[in-house]
């Protein structure tokens, strides 16, 4: 297939004029100085620097035919100062920026429309408000690098709609360090905001590298509903992945490697029918499982109570703890409402010695069932003792040798675990407790490294 | 405007093949069969009686020009024995058909696709698995009436999908008597299954006439989430509006007359967020509000708990009780949670004598504010005892009198509730307790009587 070439350097003299009519609303304006760009059609940018330049691409592609943006040499078109683009259509591909310490009271890149794509792109260092900003559906951001805000607000925004699910993929995305920020407001990646937090966002977050994402202790704000969080990595990050709102999220076959950074930790749940599994923390400070206490007539602002959340197939070792707490922050914030209705199940908690396993009371109707703890002192109910042998496999990770009690011990039904954390299949019964299925199976999943995600020209 | 008019009587000599092209899945045959409308078109049907014929109205019109169906003479068209139609596009108005005694394994009318509306319409007897069902989104059903069904399974079955609530409205129609069923399956209206009921449907049913529904105990049976009912009558019927599954529904300004009729009821409650406001509930012999009591992890077909429902402003009179039921079904069927975080605030309860005020044990973190009632026995702090001057106004309502104490006693902050049942404005404070705000505007909403609902053809 020939495809139109348009360097839109040349084409786009116009651009300021595009900007302004942009800034001031003027549709007409901006439907005569935007190139008619038809299905199929790529727009390359000639290698060079935009200085304060507010770039729209608006196009209407086709599934089979998308328009696409790119740079001429990936890397080399360099978008700085106030530099913004919004890309706002249907199936457009932009492919190859860099955004460098950008400035400015908004987002530095804007997706709207549906089906759009972000990739192979990088915005590093700046003040923008939001460095990425999604509105619309089915749009997907994957194989980029973004790191070093030093503003206010959070790195990547999505905004829920109430009428439909955003369905967003992010994907392969290393996102870098974040400096501590000393205030709320740090998040590297917030969905939603309490107002928008009981609609769908349906977003799947999965295969990013977070690398020591330190701007608070929410490194991803999950404020909206049914979002999946899956084989994700946490990469000495001071912080946690924080369901903050909203409601049926999974977390699923994350790996939080914390290494005993002051901060570090793993999950912190708010909110009803949430599910997590085979997930693997190793070293974190601050916590594995927070369950948090809920505010009684919350508003939405204010903390909901945790409710029939299962947590079951983890795998924690060697962290301080504690491993689970039953109420976190009751008693603060006008928490009064325990977690309830709490599934407990099949993890398996290796204590190191002066760790803590568990924090808090349990609120009502809790079930537990096949959780293994080793180096605790025995006595909750919760989780039977044993010496659960794990040993440090080729990859680094801690696995349960075959002779441990582990192996073939999970109990009850979970037909929501059909995989482990290695993306092997689990069995149809004797499951392994914890996150690892002993299994000959290919492993699929792996904790990621910065040669894993992110744009390939910045690993060239 | 000139419309083409078809005869479809005479066009659809092909009726049989069609039908048969359908029953097949033949697209192909279909789309070859069927009369290529177009948008502005009216196809008139001959009065007459269509036996044993699957009629399919399928095509697409515009909002600007929508696709009518109609009776030459409404209600002289007449659908019968196995006959079904189907309404499958956009923007398709149906108007003027009679169904009669009709009966076969699936629906009599299907609404599918988008903008859709039958109006106009009357299904009497028979034993279709439901006379109607609604697919897709945005599509009305008004003016019709709808009784005599003597089979199990719903009258009126709504489907709900997870991708797009379906924003239906249905409005003035007229739900006759339907004969008790003697087992589940009776109920006039369902929206949604247990299996839908976490999806949000929004499907909003106001102004209806429900008429002696004596089906079973379940008038509607809710199980989707967001649905609204508004300003219905609920006449003599030996049921209750039902909650059963799904959460955030509103019922407002809503009429329950039961005369005393055995097994007439107000509303159950099973779930989350609902808000019952401005209802007004006289003459029920099985309780106003039935708050029921949860199963811990409870399954989609099990029973939720009530959870931070909203249940203010409402008027229940003469009625035998309980006025509210704090732990409905509490022990049963695994029902162990009792409700929670539920406000009770500013009704207007007149019990007579004998009748019973409050029943069961309420669960943690209640609201209660401004309720005010009378006749019963002091004691329970969530109802100040008072004289609450209730007399019968020449609507036949019993409103409290100029100097009742309910008159500008409301307390707390209801930003939702913004009329009364009237549909008069409240004002910014001092709202009066009940359903009645005392008001010199115009009346918007009073008790429906067949005259007000159904088809006009059927009145004259």
């Amino acid at each position: 297939m020939k495809l139109p070439v348009v360097f839109l350097s040349a084409l786009l003299a116009a651009a300021p004029a595009l900007a302004a009519a942009y800034r001031a609303g003027n549709a007409a304006e901006l439907a005569r100085l935007t190139p008619k760009l038809q299905p199929g059609d790529a727009v390359v940018l000639a290698d060079g620097t935009w200085q304060d330049q507010a770039l729209v691409f608006r196009a209407h592609g086709t599934e089979e035919k998308p328009i696409t943006l790119r740079a001429a040499t990936p890397g080399q078109v360099v978008l700085a100062g106030k530099s913004t683009l919004v890309i706002d259509g249907d199936w457009l591909v932009v492919s190859g920026l860099l955004v460098k310490n950008g400035d400015g009271p908004a987002e530095g890149i804007a997706i709207k429309g549906s089906h759009n794509r972000l990739t192979e792109s990088a915005m590093v260092g700046g003040t923008y408000k939001h460095f990425l900003r999604l509105w619309g559906t089915d749009s997907r951001v994957d194989h980029c690098y973004f790191a070093g805000k030093t503003s206010g607000e959070p790195t990547f925004q999505v905004e829920v709609a109430e009428a439909t699910p955003n369905r967003h993929r992010v994907d392969h995305n290393h996102f870098g360090p974040r400096p501590p920020l000393g205030r709320n407001g740090g998040e590297t990646m917030r969905l939603g905001y309490s107002g928008q937090s009981m609609w769908n966002s349906r977003t799947l977050v999965e295969q990013n590298l977070f690398d020591r994402c330190d701007g608070e202790i929410e490194i991803i704000s999950s404020k909206s509903c049914e979002n999946i969080y899956r084989e994700n990595t946490f990469l000495d990050c001071a912080g946690m992945l924080t369901l903050r709102h909203g409601n049926r999220c999974v977390i699923d076959g994350n790996f939080f490697l914390g290494h005993h950074k002051k901060g570090s930790g793993g999950i912190r749940i708010i909110g009803e029918d949430h599910v997590l599994v085979n997930n693997y923390i190793e070293g974190v400070e601050n916590g594995a499982f927070w369950i948090t206490s809920g505010v009684p007539h919350s508003q939405l602002v204010q903390y909901f109570q945790a409710r029939r959340c299962t947590i079951a197939f983890n795998t924690v070792v060697d962290s301080k703890g504690p491993y689970v707490d039953l109420d976190a922050g009751i008693g603060g914030s006008g928490r009064l409402l325990r977690p309830a209705e709490i599934t407990v199940a099949n993890n398996l908690f290796a204590v190191p010695p002066g760790g803590t396993l568990f924090k808090g009371t349990e609120g009502e109707y809790w079930r537990w069932m096949g959780n293994l703890s080793s180096g605790a002192p025995a006595g909750h109910a919760g989780a039977k003792v044993a010496d659960l042998k794990f040993t440090r496999s080729a990859d680094g990770l801690l696995r349960p040798a075959a002779d441990s009690p582990a192996r073939g011990s999970a109990e009850g039904n979970f037909p929501v675990v059909k995989n482990d954390i290695d993306g092997q299949p689990r069995p149809g019964e004797k499951l392994d407790a914890g996150c690892d299925q002993s299994s000959t199976a290919p492993i699929a999943n792996r904790p990621l490294a910065a040669a894993d995600v992110g744009p390939g020209w910045l690993k060239r």
